[in-house]
């Protein structure tokens, strides 16, 4: 299910300390999910991150659009991630909640979810996440995340 | 990544109108995601589905374990399928929302997700779902849904 | 515990259909919780809604800060109210459910809060509000919601 | 708007450490909020809290039943409580985030918040909230909460 390498977008990022961006990507290459399902980072800076999703048969709803449970997963990643590049390099983050509305049917060929912090406390990050779709060049606003990010070591069981 | 028929578990159902379990059981095998990581329907009931997935490379996170939003598709999909009992057969269901808090991390080699509808409202569904992690002959409760659930028809866009 | 008229801001106002700002008004005017802490419209306009409390006894909580429920009370009316400025005059709306986090103690003067709407859809429409504290002339983001709003005829129960 | 201690109901509690009730009933009688509306706390156990509220003017809305925002206030305060319970002596919560789904509109003359936790972590504990509305000796599910709890100490902000 894994696109090519070749296929997936490249990676901006700027404004991040040394060492988090690959710390970034390589957390992200352990997500066995993430891998399978052919996602990728495609943007990351202070407090921000923006993955990308191809459409494929194997995150499809009964409608074949994009499932909800996925355009979720998708948008989950992105936060906590965003979350990450603020934290010290070597640091662990744990999902403690997420909460998603969902705005339209997320029907195209690309998901696009973009992950931004409202807010790092000492030991909780709060964060938003916006999700898009895009369908014949048009990019449609299709779920809304709210999120609540753990840094570990602060473990929440 | 899909598990052989062999491996499932087999489905109880009862108390459900004539055709309504095989009206689901079709719904859940057109969902290509629910398809590609090897979940199926393990209960089915009036206001009540339940879900079971393998752990597998493919639904996992960084440290191994299942990732948080894959736990939230599960349960997702196990709320869906649970409002959708309770509608005339020929009806649609459309998640208009969820929120999800995580109890434990998701360590383990089965997850359950048990769903069961709050309240049935003429056009709005609400229902909460409880996941499982089954390691070892032990059950824990791993995460937590609360959602709502919209007929189709009365669509959210 | 209501502020007088003196007291209250202004209410800012553009862009709305004729009579909808009246409607909204005498609405809020019939919230009998608003009235009594003394909470006021500050500002409306299409899809959006501002409302202002100023701290007192009767919205604290044990450390004297605004009780964290009073400030989901004051986001999901902000919310509920935003969405009613998009829909015909006459039109009721229901919340069906809200999740608010909060970022900061609500330790200050005054309360505000910006509710917007994301997305309005044909009967469910989906708001974002942000909650303010001011304090000694700075304004901190202290809660974050977002919201599902129900045009009612098509009710939740 | 405070109702008399004479029409107050009795307060059960058990099972819970010596000098817990009496911290929590402390603590409640602080919350300027929770006197203002003439709440009380009906019933205390170990990870568990109940409270009733009955109807008047101040926690109305425009349609005259209990304002969403209310039902939202004494949902969090049940569960915030219910976490309490089981923390040492001493210890204080915050609230990090709750979210509500409304099941009908809570018409009645008294309002039922009874919190539970689902799960105690080292540093965060996860509740549900069921609240009712009791109308003609009848008692109808009116709302649906699920929460997070932090311990104070390892604070949000």
């Amino acid at each position: 299910m894994a696109a090519s390498k070749a296929e997936r977008p490249a990676m901006a990022e700027e404004g991040l300390p040394a060492g988090k961006a690959a710390e970034v990507r390589a957390s992200f290459a352990r997500q066995g999910l993430m891998c399978a399902i052919g996602a990728a980072i495609t943007e990351l800076g202070p407090g921000r991150c923006a993955l990308e999703l191809p459409f494929s048969e194997g995150v499809s709803q009964q409608h074949g659009f994009f499932h909800g449970g996925i355009v979720g997963a998708l948008a989950d990643t992105a936060g906590g991630y965003a979350a990450l590049t603020l934290l010290p390099v070597g640091s662990e983050v744990l999902t403690l909640e997420y909460k998603i509305n969902f705005l339209r049917p997320a029907a195209g060929r690309r998901l696009l979810a973009e992950g931004a912090v409202l807010r790092a406390g000492r030991s909780v990050l709060v964060t938003r996440v916006d999700v898009f779709v895009l369908e014949e060049g048009q990019r449609h606003a299709c779920a809304a995340l709210q999120q609540s990010i753990m840094r570990a070591g602060a473990a929440p069981g």
